[in-house]
């Protein structure tokens, strides 16, 4: 008895054959988008302005083509014991299409329109629209925004489809259906239109059940009043709940019986939460990449400083779901062994049989605490949570003539763990208890040193997911759930999810030390974050005037 | 018509002959200290304690046995032609001697006795001399400690005779005399014991013709009460003025005439002022290397905040002679370079047929002002002027995933030009004119954009030494007044010192851009540097009980 995994990447997409009665992972099979990002030109040539970043929806079709008859034909297994399929996906990355279903940039006339493709998420073209978003909000005192640590997303969901009703009315006018690819992907396998709690919640702004008032929207435009009666609807479906049935075609295509049961859509970083058994309050689970998304489910509602958002049922139907984030962590590191680190760390890794992020770590992990006299501020792609500011950079302060690589290294990932304490703390102060850390992620799999050292900044145990492939496999549990083979997401991950045996608890005499090395993180947090010295801004302000 | 200048470092000794009518270097010769720095051991093996550097003082009478007859050999000058010698020091570099001159060291008994020894300027074993000093000047108001931005340094002569005095009273009981290297080497030239007004200003508090009353020694300690008139004396010899004669013993070791005018000894970087032909008010010359030295010369006097000292005579005779500092510049781009650069500059620098450093300035050259959006604190070593506090430490701001190595190596010559400014800026709120720049050494020799940058980054004129060996110019200088060759320094300076024809002027677009940022410096500056936030200081105390 099996289920299907996908989950959708930023350049691929991974398909997952798990065994739904304990959750162990058959086999994988992973499909690069043949359009990858479209961030400088459109297929056809034509250049893309700064900041956007496109997707061709037909890369997802692809990938279910590709991915799950190699599984089924790698697996051995008989196609009739597959019983559910379910998806993740990144967010917010919607696409306009027509009352069907069918995207706009599959017509004619629209394929070399930009506007007419999924805008991906780290599409950055619309911030004009998401400040007055955020400023109409703050003039109308809109409840909803507090949900949302204050500030909706250029990323999000209506900040992109007003980008299009402000810059090609044209093309806005044709749209029947604005809809997030998650979505639509399902619809594509079920033929039914469905909008997820999750994405409908942390990314278009549905609070206690609905969006915000036409009232609202029209003062953004009049022609936004009704936009979401007329492209979105006010129905969501419910995370582990059945979007439909698996169409025929569709389940030609890859394989599968006809008929079985498909979930409801989800996103990549929440969906991981059951995966590692997170689906209790207290339970702060860090879905950690490039960058680390703190996902935290609690049975209270609270506005916490700065988070990205706060869905009921955005994670665990039931619950109330919490997001914030780090919007540089593994990036940080990579950049510094990229452009940082002098030949003789390059050869004596090499001598070692070591990667060079090996090899730091294990000259890092030689250091007692505080040895190397650092402290970093880790805000090299801006801070999302607490402060919500793309336009913050990196701090690195304490050098002397004897500092070298591995003191550097050190500082960073302890800098990234400072910045997860702080949300913690922000969750904390709101009543919302944090009691233990769940990591999901390359990073925090390949490197002891950093379990170690969030666990001791931290204060809590620090456990790993115990698949690779967690976002994968809590979609094939979804998928369980979506198929009848459990009543619900709680006995589905206490069935399937994975934990290491492993449990990093915190060094209490290291744990004193980094307690007085965050109160100086603390301070300059403030201090460069919160308004006291806007020096990073002025910086920026200053290359962007240099740069023309 | 010659005069020879002799340039005592750190760790060699360089002798130049120059040609007294135009200062053309005819040759020159360099004698490495065969015992170079002793800070690990002495050369009995005995290991020394943290923060020593002691000098053997045979290294020095060395130096002038195998430079000068290779000189006379290597230029063919005939010896009878050689009108004057003169010498410049390291200092403060004071050692004990007897009554007659001979080191203490020298003396079977006292040989393997580091109190013996000179005590070079680097040895940083007593601080808790000179806090002495500084707290009981400060109780007892004593006028002379404003001439010294307010802080008597470890380095000083005081503070390490008092070290030996605390420490061996034995061996204190036994000096017949205390005298800085630089005078002794010019007691056994001449026979004739003096002290030169250099050394005795900068590093030995005497102020307006004399040293701090006996009752400021007594409460330092009772038993040096009577130090000065025991120990050191109350004569001063003018720079420039004749010391004394060649003797016959140490004619004939160089191969010199005997009797020949021997000068008075003077400063490293003091010596360079005339070189450059400094002899001015409102000329600041900046000796660069790995750390940087300000000289400059006023009619008035002023308390600069934070300078090394202020002396009548010290630099000119007639003029107040400034010095002011910074402690890292060189060493910090040298560390950036040795320890934060990729194996891709390597390559590219060495496709290139270029050293790193010039790899580096011609990428950062390529730069406009501001476009890194980096701004830095060249505090890796502390900072001598304006803050005078070692415990400072370096900090760089405003990193993205998009920096790369030449924006930091801009970022920190920019930081050093900008703590030149300071310097500069607190010079003229005491009234104390800085109307344009000269630069000796080598560091701005190599480094045209460094040049460009410093002109830019303080608004005002920067011109580059014309000789490489300054301080042995300077000294051949001095020789040449002190043989009667000219009547006194500005008019050996104006036939014998030298500057590049090159004038880099302040780009006034560049200047605008610059103060904006320096506007920033400053800011951080005194955030960090007076005590809003000593963050620096707790890591490194931090740092300190780290490791043990």
């Amino acid at each position: 008895m099996y289920t299907l995994g996908l989950d959708f990447g930023t350049l691929s997409g991974r398909a997952v054959l798990v065994d739904a009665r304990n959750g162990d992972e058959i086999a994988e099979s992973v499909f690069d988008y043949p359009h990858a990002v479209m961030d400088m030109a459109m297929p056809s040539g034509r250049r893309l302005p700064p900041d956007w970043a496109l997707q061709h929806p037909q890369d997802y079709l692809d990938v279910f083509a590709h991915t799950v008859p190699a599984i089924l034909r790698e697996s051995g297994v008989d196609p009739a014991d597959v019983k559910g399929i379910a998806i993740d996906f990144t967010a917010s990355s919607p696409m306009p299409t027509t009352r069907d279903g069918r995207p706009l940039c599959f017509l004619d006339e629209f394929k070399d329109e930009p506007h007419a493709y999924i805008k991906l998420w780290k599409h950055h073209a619309a911030q004009r629209q998401a400040d007055q978003i955020n400023e109409t909000a703050r003039e109308m005192g809109e409840s909803w925004l507090a949900r949302y640590g204050g500030k909706i997303s250029s990323e999000w969901f209506f900040s992109k489809l007003l980008q299009i009703l402000q810059e090609r009315p044209d093309i806005y006018a044709r749209i029947d259906r604005f809809i997030e690819a998650a979505d639509w992907v399902i619809w594509q396998l079920t033929g039914v239109e469905t909008r997820n709690t999750c994405t409908a919640g942390y990314k278009a702004m549905v609070q206690d059940g609905d969006f915000p008032s036409r009232a609202y929207f029209k003062a953004l435009d009049p022609a936004f009043e009704n936009v979401v009666d007329e492209m979105v609807g006010r129905e969501f479906a419910q995370l582990g709940s059945k979007a439909g049935e698996l169409k025929p075609a569709m389940a030609e295509m890859m394989g599968l019986p006809a008929g079985i049961a498909v979930a409801v859509a989800n996103v990549d970083a929440h969906v991981s939460a059951p995966a590692v058994k997170a689906t209790e309050p207290g339970v702060m689970v860090l879905v950690m990449g490039t960058s680390c998304c703190h996902i935290l489910s609690a049975a209270e509602l609270g506005e916490v400083d700065g988070m990205c958002g706060v869905v009921m049922g955005g994670v665990i139907p039931g619950l109330y779901g919490y997001e914030a984030g780090q919007s540089g962590v593994g990036d940080i590191f990579a950049w510094f062994v990229d452009h940082g680190l002098p030949p003789e760390y390059h050869r004596a890794a090499a001598a070692a049989g070591l990667n060079l992020h090996e090899h730091l770590e294990r000259e890092a992990a030689r250091q007692k605490v505080g040895e190397h006299g650092l402290i970093a501020l880790d805000w090299w792609n801006g801070n999302r949570s607490t402060l919500v500011d793309v336009d913050l950079t990196g701090l690195l302060l304490g050098m002397n003539l004897a500092t070298r690589a591995p003191d550097i290294y050190r500082a960073l990932i302890e800098a990234t763990a400072f910045g997860t304490r702080e949300i913690i703390e922000a969750f904390e102060a709101q009543g919302i208890e944090v009691k233990e850390l769940v990591a999901a992620g390359g990073l925090p799999e390949k490197n002891a040193l950093l379990r170690q050292i969030y666990a001791d900044v931290t204060g809590r145990t620090f456990k790993l997911s115990g698949s690779a492939q967690a976002p994968a496999l809590g979609s094939a549990m979804h998928a369980a759930v979506a198929a009848g083979i459990y009543p619900d997401i709680q006995a589905a991950a206490d069935k399937m999810g994975k934990l290491k045996d492993e449990v990093v608890t915190p060094n209490r005499q290291n744990q004193a030390l980094y307690d007085k090395l965050y109160a100086e993180y603390r301070t300059l947090y403030d201090y460069f974050g919160r308004g006291t010295n806007d020096v990073m801004k002025r910086l920026k302000a200053i290359k962007h005037e240099a740069l023309g």
